[in-house]
Formats: C-alpha cells, structure tokens, sequence
C-alpha cells in the first residue's frame, strides 16, 4: 500500500522534484500530494529568521492540519558581499512578493560596485519533513557567482544571474534535469531519502 | 600657528561637525578645510567591504595628494534582520547613489513582515586619521529600531526610520545638537581627539 506524503506547495515542479528524486532512489510506495490535494488550512506567513525556521513552521503547519507526514521548503540566494541577504527575504528584496524581474534588478544594481573577486553567492534550500515521532531539517547549498547581466531564459528567480561553481552557464541555461542533479533544493531532499524510505515501508 | 587638516568631504555639516567636536574639548590650532578648498585629486571609489576599509582608503588619498593630515568617514546603518546590511552600500541600497526616499521605501518593503521584537539596528560611523607616521582608524555606534513609517523632517539618510535606544523620536526628530552628541560619527571623531590633539601641539 502506498503512504501519502504532503508537499506544503502549491507548485507542481517542487512536487514533481520531490517525485523525480523519490524514483531514482527507488523508493516507492510514497503518492506525493500538494496543497491543491488536501482540505484548505491556515498557513502561517513566513516571517522566520532562517530558512529552516521556515521551512520547519511550513511542515509542522502541514502535519498538523493533515495528518499527513509534511515535506516544506525554504529557499533562496544568500550573496557573500550582502552578509548573506537577500536570504529569507529573496522572493521580496525589492519589496513586492514574487516579483523576480525587479528582485534582480536591484541585485544587480546593489552589486554594480562589487568586483568580480568578491561576487559569491550560494542558493541555499532548507527542507523539513514532519511526522508522527519525526521532525528533521536538512540544508542543501549551491555555490556559485552573480554576473553582472541576466543571462538565459529557464528556471525562475535569481537563476539568470546565478552560475553555479565549475559551470560557464547560468542556472538559467541549465537543463531541467541538470538543474536537479545539482540544484540545492535536490542536494537537501536527497538528505530525506532515508527518513522518508523509513515512512514508506512503515 | 594653526596646522590645516583636511576632511575628506564637500559636505560643509560634515565640517562643522568637526569643528564642533574640536572646540568643545578645547583643541585649538586646528584648521578644518575640505576638499572644495584644495586642488582637486582623483578619489578612489568607494568599494570596500567594509566602512574601515572604505574611510582608510579615502584618508589615505587625501593625505597622499595634498600631504596634509586627513580624516575621512564611511557611515551607513546596519539592519539586524538584514545581517548587518545596508552597511557600506547604504547609500545606493535601492540602487541609485543618495537617493534616500526610495532607500526609505525599500527598506521598509524588506522589514514589512519583520515582527517588532526583530527591527534593531546601528548607525555605524568608520572615521580614519592618515597623517605622517599615523594610520588610525576608528569606529562609532548608535543603537536603535526600525520603525515603520518615515518620522521627523530633520537628518538625512535612514534618519527618518531610526528610533535610537532610550528615545522616543527618530533621529529625523532630533535638533542638531542632540544627534550631534549621540551620533555614531560624533562618537567616531572623538576617539580621533587624542591624536588630533597631538598634531596640534606639533
């Protein structure tokens, strides 16, 4: 028989990563839900210092409303010459949510004086999984560098500015499947694996 | 005899602000020009790490290109909820150098779902002093909270943001003086008083 997990999201590629990842790992046994699949709940905004934080509050919310074991994420770019900003507030840098056309914008315009010595970034991606006797956080990161232009057309968020360490291209530019070989929100589900093969076979 | 001290500046509050500290402990023989009273000189940009960094290197040019003793500032405010930014890049944080509503506007954007308990920040003042055989750099505080609405017409900057610990105005509210006594640059300058003291007698 087969357990359902709930992914605290509403978008359908964090749903399919997390399905993607289970596959390759051979673990089944797990039907993945998301928030359009379940009963409507209050969640709580993410007003949280850090991304685990965030993504912890997201999963307990999501057991706690379902019953069901929870998997959440919080995730963004954390730049070296902006202390780690714009962090957990990088879906709303530039003040309005969501808005990633502006978000990079400003990046750019903040890091026009940074020299190219000094323009390290990581995404970072903590993910929570919550369940009965089980709370666990992980983190995954993906270092890198910001250009000094939006460069390709894929992915979504800072990725035309991103290229991760030892590529040429921008995570924009990246193949959907090379993006989740290496992307840190793949690196910090990866780390669940074995809690979830656990769920699975219970 | 008076010996000329140069502050690197154009901004005449900025030397009276010197001045003023000077004659209130009693140093005379100091003479404050600024940089619109002597030859022009290339100014290295402003792009340092940090605000030692950035005031060290400033102080250093003037000294280097009108060989007289030169004291130079970086200030800017530190958000805690922001890892201490915009720290050096206060004054472009909206990405526009000197713009101060929309660096109002976006800080407060950014801070919008930071609880109250989590809104602490310092104005933060790096004063250096280059002369022969001196290279002192020092750094200045003043602790408060980000409101959420600009207050005060007075002050520049975040000033209208700024409630300093113990008070119940912003810094845009203060009198000159008040901010003067209190400020993260006054308390810079004077730890330079001692050494300014001793170019005097010389």
């Amino acid at each position: 028989m087969t357990r359902r997990v709930l992914v605290a999201s509403r978008n359908a590629k964090k749903l399919n990563e997390l399905r993607r990842i289970l596959d390759e790992a051979g673990i089944a046994g797990i039907e993945i839900v998301g928030l359009n699949d379940v009963a409507p709940y209050d969640e709580a905004p993410e007003t949280g210092a850090t991304f685990e934080e965030n993504a912890l509050a997201k999963a307990r919310d999501g057991f706690a409303a379902t019953g069901l074991p929870c998997v959440a994420d919080d995730s963004g770019i954390a730049v070296d010459a902006l202390n780690g900003m714009p962090g957990v507030l990088s879906a709303r840098w530039a003040g309005k949510h969501g808005d990633d056309t502006a978000n990079n914008i400003l990046l750019l315009a903040q890091l026009n004086d940074v020299p190219d010595d000094r323009r390290g970034a990581q995404f970072v991606s903590a993910c929570a999984l919550v369940a009965e006797g089980v709370e666990e956080v992980v983190r995954g990161e993906w270092p890198g560098t910001i250009g000094r232009k939006p460069v390709g057309d894929g992915g979504f968020g800072y990725d035309p500015l991103f290229t991760p360490e030892g590529e040429t291209r921008t995570s924009a530019e990246l193949t959907p499947a090379e993006k989740d070989a290496a992307s840190h929100r793949g690196r910090a589900l990866r780390e669940l694996l074995p809690t979830l093969a656990a769920l699975a076979d219970n």
